[in-house]
């Protein structure tokens, strides 16, 4: 069991959704460095429940209380640690499902792992709450790469077949980035947007759910970071991403498109723009053998619908050995993306932090 | 910089493409498991180059020599390393690319990274040669998981725009397996190899290279095999994939599809099949919240076409501070799939067995 | 920065002796483990200060409160995280240090490591207050390692030159183990525990401190635990023990003494029990080649006397860059062996469950 | 199983004595260094057998051939790795061993542990040849080391129970360093080393051994390197030197004399030397709280007596279950402590190296 990543930081999650709290460590950081906590906050709330009608209805403060590790908001070099308590916690929702376990969600699987003692009350270590944490790491994460000029930031690239457009491989910008996250919905197209709201809540009220895609950009990292073969960009990103409830694949660049194309209409040639060598199209996405090109970084994530639906599903009464079927009450997002938007940011944040901290440069 | 992946074995790959070896050192294996040499050596024979008509010419005998961790081809409990010596090297070829980078090939990041005391004569240590000492720890992988019962294998899924016959997600089975194993190309349907290989060949013959998708999938893995978070089986075996050079996508299931459906059509409802818990669909690929659930563990793999094309290109003099072009000669493969499928059944068997090594079951 | 330790589990410890809270997470305990939470209580209480006239004043409650990983007191496979407040807080007392080093202490070392920035108040993450998280592992790691018919006891070897009757290196036994535990000092002969008790306080009364001797032993761990080269059982409690303040040594067996004698002399000769293999002597202290042999692990480590004492001394100002004098006005334990013997326990307690885990056994 | 060290490089050591090659893989070293071959040769000279009359007559020519990692002696980035090939092997000396366990050899333990198939041929991985490799690390980070001013030198401080002349903890010096590397022995006083090879030879002709202890001292470390309470300098060595066969103690500045002083005896003052903060004294060895304060690194380290005696020994065989007498024929050091002393500046080198990288500095 790892709930841990990270080399040069090392960033360690805990708590289950209806523990007494949830948080995390963060070791390794270095000291003298300024947390704004009220930017800290202001990231949690972008991954926040109960905030309007296409999101769980579950509603928790997400107040971080900082028990080490800050010292009148400044790291001091010894590990950092932030606690949330859990306080909307309604166990009773969840007890079925260690005897009949819900479609697609970890519930049989972790049954089969744990033998029947794992804490499943409101998804327990495998909630998605567990990303509030992943998210006040990736907030620090993201300021301290803000404070060496590196801005990341995310949209919702499709829910369902809505697709927003797509960020510019070449010249996505930071005023791209402010726009978006200055929006309530974190799409570049507003009309699109509205649809997707559409989407979500039609599938809402059918008591179904539905996934999409999440894209990343990050702007400003210099050539040269990432360590070879299995500490690259991708992999360390990749190995953070997946770590997201829901996630079932990952893209970089131009991706799975990529596969379809020839070398020649898939190579992004060199030039110089003044003294800085850029490249004329950035199908690469930034990384090239696992290191930085200095072209922006992008790559894309996939989430599956939420499991958690309202409809009645076909499952199995692992106690009587029989078929059944399963009505699931609880509180739920019909669609985890918007959510996962600032979660998608924190996991990037946190692995190119990392990362640059490996760095010769 | 990390050439070393896994937690319960360590694997630590080194080498340059044109140094005196190349290798691989595999650290807690098991004592006293059987090793089948011969076994290995076909499985590196599947990635070997200069076999045919599509792969790079040049000639490796890849012949592994076992230094240390086994006697009389059984694991002694001591660490495995074996090394492959390096014969056939033109390290002429590759003199210009400092000064003037490849399109879409590591030599730029490296060289800010390095600051040009990197070898990169054939790659260095990013040359897809690499894969041999990866491929040397997955066959060994693999054999450890055969004698629990799991097998892995991949195929093909596309080259171009040329598209096998999908791995069935419910009934792929171990007769499947086979059947791929025997033939020269790893591709279900025989008339989409050929035409694979007919594109392949054109492209060549243009000096022009094609990308492509593998889809891995494997059996027998018992249900709860995979830990939280960041250690999932999702994680892993993508922080082992994206090692690979030229990987610029990972999907589990049916991956990037299930953002555009609904949870009612991605779910995956449970049943008996008799005794034992079964999915009547299988979405989800084998893997919910990181924890293997029994059925089929599928993924898909996106190769960009190989950088190395003999087009002439367009690049910059690093030296001169200006835009040029250049013509690359060396010897390259017009389509690194083929070469690939090992390489990710590999890549797959590693992070597979460490992750077995890992659980309570 | 690295304030975790462990393979198998990962014990990750946070806190500042004047942050609002301490300690510790341990990601990777099996599932379905019953923690006795009074019989941590009791073993944190041998560690906690103010209990006596020779351990500091300072009084904390010392309640660990478990956030996570527990459920009704049984371990659920998600991280376990338990942190303590701190109340009883005078940062006062250390303002003048980060100008002024302690001599001995870690003042003025951490001003160069981090700058100035360090949290320095009461110590930082350097107290020794930071031990009580230990303990929390420990205790759940003893306890673990008691349900698999292993016991841990460590007794004040010596302090200062009264030295207590060492454990006998062959039939030291659990009976000699729970009378110790029942002791309010952990010394095997009671005059000699008089005369430490006198020396302690006749140093305190002087304004000064003395150091000491922990002696440690487990019995009942079975042959053939512990990794070759770097993660032998000898390397892995050194690195661990290393990590409570004071300590400046570490033998196993007979140590140092091992050095002044000839191998016919050192060596311990097997013979058969019955059907048990035991060695006659036990010199090798129950490791061989890192590895446990059967025979009672016995290790002692040596305690420097406490740095922080009340007599004048001699320092410099950083500030100023002049010699000076300083008079240390705090808190201080006149001498921390009593209360680091449960420390010590901890630590072997927390290595050897991490060994056990990682065994083929 | 990890014969693996190090976090910021990692240090990969395999083999065993009487495989085809034994070796090391250093993962993670700056690339642009220069490595100087010949004195590398040097350094591993310091520990080779077959030199004198008081070390094994086992003769290896012990020429590292480096395969990876270095184009024209200059790292590249990429893993270093190199072997050396065993030539001089006679495993029939070694074949009983598996049945009657040698006394206070790893025998017993590791026919325990991999219940049979473990290659104990010559020691197999435990053997003192693996020391080998280490000090290829070793003398690799130590040149690297003295690219920024560091030095490390250690000598016999005693052998049995003859002592030489200590290092003077506040005055050790590079001339005194000078001195000892150009001697055959490294013994500061020659007439104590003419005792000690007297004690050497008369062990040897009664076909018995003798234990010592080495000092190891480094200069030039500035202050603030060292991480805390898991990852401190006296952590990290100990977790490395503990790795050197027949170690038994370590321990740092005055170590466990410091246990029987008074805090006012102990405590090291601070002064100005010019601009320079120093201490008059040097009890703690160079490290406070796990961190250099920048004087003079010493410790000391325990060897026992060689094991491997021809003394007739009482022990058991395992098969028949009974009593019985062992004769060791091979080929063995009478004394292993002359060539472990370049074996602890490998140890300490290797340790600083990974400490100096993670610093903040």
């Amino acid at each position: 069991m790892t709930s841990v990543c990270g080399k040069n930081i090392i960033v360690s999650i805990f708590g289950q959704s209806h523990s007494a709290a949830i948080g995390v460590t963060i070791d390794g950081l270095p000291a003298g460095k300024k947390i704004n906590i009220d930017q800290l906050k202001a990231f949690l709330q972008r991954r926040a429940p109960g905030q309007n009608a296409y999101s769980t209805p579950r509603q928790e403060a997400d107040i971080p209380e900082f028990i080490s590790g800050l010292v009148d908001g400044v790291t001091c070099g010894a590990p950092l640690t932030a606690i949330i308590r859990n306080t909307d916690v309604r166990s009773g929702d969840y007890s079925q499902f260690s005897d009949v376990p819900r479609p697609s969600h970890v519930d049989y699987a972790a049954q089969q792992k744990f033998g029947g003692v794992q804490d499943m009350a409101g998804g327990g270590h495998y909630s998605g709450r567990l990303t509030a944490p992943l998210c006040i790491a990736g907030s620090i994460c993201l300021q301290l790469l803000q404070q060496r000029g590196i801005e990341i930031a995310a949209h919702i690239a499709s829910i369902g077949n809505i697709k927003d457009k797509a960020f510019n491989l070449v010249n996505v910008s930071l005023a791209e980035f402010e726009l978006l996250k200055a929006k309530s919905l974190a799409v570049i197209d507003d009309q699109k947007a509205a649809q997707m709201i559409e989407l979500i809540l039609a599938a809402k009220s059918e008591g179904d759910s539905v996934g999409g895609v999440v894209e990343c950009a990050a702007l400003g990292i210099p050539a040269g970071i990432g360590e070879p073969l299995f500490d690259g960009l991708e992999n360390s990103i990749a190995a953070i991403v997946f770590g997201i409830p829901a996630v079932k694949g990952i893209e970089f660049g131009n991706g799975f498109a990529a596969a379809t194309l020839k070398g020649s209409e898939n190579n992004d040639s060199f030039y110089f723009d003044n003294t800085q060598v850029k490249t004329i199209t950035n199908n690469h996405g930034g990384i090239l053998g696992g290191i930085s090109s200095g072209m922006p970084l992008i790559f894309r994530t996939a989430f599956k619908p939420t499991p958690s639906i309202a409809k009645v599903q076909q499952s199995v009464s692992l106690s009587q050995k029989e078929n059944t079927t399963l009505e699931i009450k609880g509180r739920h997002d019909p669609c985890i993306v918007p959510r996962a938007v600032a979660c998608v940011e924190a996991a990037a944040a946190i692995a190119i932090y990392d990362a640059l901290l490996d760095t010769q440069i």
